[in-house]
């Protein structure tokens, strides 16, 4: 998929109202099925799932706080986000003074609408412009959320890209944000992106499992129900916020020093543009629940701009504005550069550790000498005959050398194909 | 104890004249017997403590060089530094260039009066102030030091606070110094500060014994004479000079990371003011020999500017003026921050470790989501959570997280409290 | 040897043709061993080494192109890099178009005249500065190459120092190229050096083995036919390019932390000029073939400024004028520095380790206490003392105390001779 295609997919899924169950995630993993084929999962309300419950289904067709004159003020149809997320139905007409601690705004940031939820304890309330708050005049008002809450199921998808062992590999995205576009649409689209292009290739190493779930209770409700799948997860992957013009930050695992933390570090090394590594801190995206400490998953979080670092987090301005076609193609390149490392990278023996082999009656080395530098081809060679003793897997000699992932696979192609590296035991 | 408090301790004690043993030492530790339990121990001269030998017991009267007209040129009454410390008798006269080589002096601080000793070599000396010295003229003077030398005892000063357990936590002063106040008188008042809030705590997790004694032999003699104590102890700090205006400097155990020098390091992380952290050198105060590699104890020391790093070092300049009310206050405010890391540290394990518990339907997180920032109280709440792993101690955890140690404890405490922290085994 | 007496062993060896076998090897080994009592093995060509074959013998008495008139426009007589070493025989009259792909230049430096060669694939060429080609005139040339392949020796050179013990430290030279002045007659020289300071020690701790080899197949042939002596070899150093202006440069063995590369590393700490450390990277000389993973010899590479990165590297302009018996001199020094280290390591026990013993009763320690300062000497015995608990070396204290290892040495030496210090075991 191209940048302007993961973005196309990003305004199709835009104006849904989503949340952690309902017909809005239903519709959305509907739309995501399109285009892989996605398994859409549903857990019933009430089944236990770790500490936690499957809560009952939220569902919404309307909601408004209209003026005595039956204007509507604030307004569910012309943004989802006015509604707090999971408000329980309302039907009331009430003076300004009593509706006003259920108005949720950003002082900050006058003209924008905050994103606020309230799944686990019931409320009602509406989110709207400051500025819109403020020219509110006293008076009754009516006050209508038009939601249930009622027995149902949480939905999730899941895609199994299967591949030639059931060691795997983990992509994770929160899908239950409403209209907010880089947090998480983002990710889902770059997502997609990356399974259909694995789904593209002739074999596959590694199995691959894409989660669009929703946060927290999803990743819950996935680890409670899938302990078979769990110890088989080799590496991990949450993405999201990949869509703005920032630069790469990538959160490590709880290990800090797992293959994919270390993957990722090296595709960023190599990857041309500003990056951070942070280590990882129990706040963030569903990597809080694979990396607790009971699972302790090897699972890292890709983002752009963090969750909260960008002034539009969780605000109506992360919009289609803010998402950028290069910037998903980018994130995708990234992505692109870790999956090949992790099928790429492997431990092997120097089957000729004695002195260098003699490269050059192989035809792996120039015949004449003497030249100030060598070429990088026979560096690459080498770098892996120099450390192809069963310690140092091609990804330690990469980061040695100093070298792309790529050029090192290729060297010990080469050297395989001349029968000078053998499969480490 | 208030600043103030302190320092008029260091005045009551300063004109006194101290050494590694006699009745000056006596006389200070009866003083801060006043003010702590301190019980007051006498070891006899001529008692074999490890590689050394208890010397006699120094005592002195007067001591003054007198010019032929008798007139007293240099004078132990006006400066108990004028005497060289532990000096032989003397009573003779002599000419000048006879009298030369037993007066010490600071030839780049004319003004001052340096400090010295001679312990263990027999020696008789006076130290003066390079202005007066050269000021003297050809002619015979009377010398004369009153002392004696003779079998007797050394003191020192010990106070053990019980606690729940019988391991101990040690802290050490030399208090042999005759009038310096930054080295170290401050040490010792800020000792006999911190020993006063132990006293009134309701309970202490460890036993704490602290040591006024005299430097080198003090230690020695005390290691000599409790090898049943020595096991246990599993921290230590040595106090010294810790009344100058300068900022902290944490020298470390030879260990290097003990769980004292993590303490210490953690609240200096958060003390708010300039420090430095210096690996353990084998020279310094008394930690040298608890240090010594046949103990190795965990005992570090704790100063403001270092022995030998400011110029009022073992001079006459190093007076009251030297220490501040502000400065001992702040010393022993960064003391009982250390305390309570070494009182509240501990492993523990999260209960319900597959997952993040709900924290809200125990009342521990907030309602409404979607705010940019979790509360400071929630954020360490999920670090305790993510690391109470049996392997990271709170004090670990603080760390990983940059929390100051008391919100981490706070939050281990809450979690204990909803059954979601238990001990480690 | 003085650097005079070194750069004159360089100027002496510099005009013979040397290559990787053949008479000028032969008279270059013969002349080094007037100076030291060399020994010199001869290894008949086709003997299999490892993965590799001994060549057939190459010498060469002239070799010329000639134009037209019979005028010598590149003549080996001129210098012995004009002919592409290990060239095959030839003797020929072709026009200039034949010749030209024959001919290697360097166009970035067009007066000077690059070293090539073509060992292991037959080949003939020449070498000339890039002006000097540019000015030749279409038409036939006459080109010779004397030059004869036959089956007859590799020759290398080897000095075998007997310890007391048989554990080895190896110090190998390449010994191959004609007439290149810093790589590597300045390497041979400062090992000749070294070799005769260490032939004049009264007594040597390891047994020392200088090779004097041509590169790559050279230490190839000596490790396939040495297999006894490869498991004693405890430290080795490979020397190039140790003449020239600029700084030192280390490069580490493959194991990177290797006795030899902490007594490189803190020799050049104390060496008061600039230096650099360089991770081990499979290219450079010998110590490829050393440290290959077989092998995996603990053998570093000492260096100026290393080989392809200045700009006279492998070309006519490597001559005499680039090598300063300053350079050679302080190249030398070094390297006695590391044997020093090498020689005067060890690990020992503090025979009173439970504090301090009473040094001053010893006379080791200065009788009046209370300077600001301690003597340094009085530090190092305090430094030994402290961290000789049998698992902290000589060197691992210098390292510590920031002091250089003759004084850590000698403060050993002074407490083995008052019995606190004893060998661990």
């Amino acid at each position: 998929m191209t940048g302007a295609e993961m973005r196309a997919l990003i305004a199709d899924l835009y104006p849904i109202c989503r949340s952690i169950t309902g017909e809005g995630l239903r519709e959305t993993l509907r739309r995501i099925a399109k285009l892989v084929p996605l398994e859409i999962r549903e857990v019933p309300s009430g089944t236990p799932v770790l500490d936690w419950t499957v809560p009952r289904e939220w569902n919404i067709r309307d909601a408004f706080v209209a003026d005595s004159s039956g204007k509507r003020v604030v307004d569910f149809r012309a943004s989802n986000l006015h509604v707090l997320n999971y408000s329980t139905p309302v039907r009331a007409r009430m003076p300004l003074a009593e509706l006003r601690p259920h108005l949720h705004t950003l002082p900050d940031h006058p003209d924008w609408v905050p994103y606020r939820t309230s799944y686990y304890a019931e409320a009602w309330g509406f989110c709207a412009a400051q500025r819109v708050v403020d020219a509110l005049t006293p008076g009754d008002y009516d006050v209508v959320i038009d939601s249930t809450l009622e027995p149902g199921a949480l939905s999730y998808g899941e895609l199994v890209l299967p591949g030639a062992t059931a060691d795997e590999v983990l992509v994770s995205c929160h899908a239950c944000h409403p209209s907010l576009a880089n947090d998480n649409l983002s990710g889902i689209a770059v997502a997609v992106a990356l399974a259909r292009g694995l789904l593209a290739l002739p074999a596959r190493r590694f199995t691959y499992r894409f989660l669009f779930i929703p946060g927290t209770i999803g990743s819950i409700t996935w680890l409670a129900t899938h302990a078979d799948v769990v110890p088989r997860i080799r590496h991990g992957l949450v993405l999201s916020c990949v869509g703005d013009a920032g630069g790469f930050t990538y959160k490590r695992s709880r290990r800090g020093d797992a293959p994919v933390d270390r993957a990722v570090a090296h595709a960023l090394r190599h990857v041309g543009a500003p990056y951070t590594l942070r280590d990882f801190v129990p706040y963030g995206y569903d990597e809080r629940q694979y990396c607790s400490p009971g699972f302790d998953l090897p699972v890292g979080c890709l983002m752009r701009t963090p969750n909260g670092e960008y002034p539009e987090y969780h605000t109506s301005a992360d919009d289609l504005s803010l998402v950028q076609a290069g910037a998903l193609e980018g994130s995708l390149a990234l992505l692109r550069s870790v999956v090949a490392v992790l099928e790429g990278d492997g431990r092997y023996l120097n089957l000729s550790p004695e002195g260098e082999p003699q490269l050059g009656r192989r035809g792996l080395y120039g015949a004449t000498g003497g030249a100030a530098r060598l070429p990088g081809f026979e560096l690459a060679l080498l770098w892996v005959l120099s450390f192809s003793d069963g310690r140092h897997s091609l990804l330690d000699i990469a980061e040695r050398a100093g070298l792309p992932f790529p050029a090192i696979r290729a060297a010990a192609d080469a050297l395989a194909g001349a029968k000078l590296l053998g499969e480490a035991p």
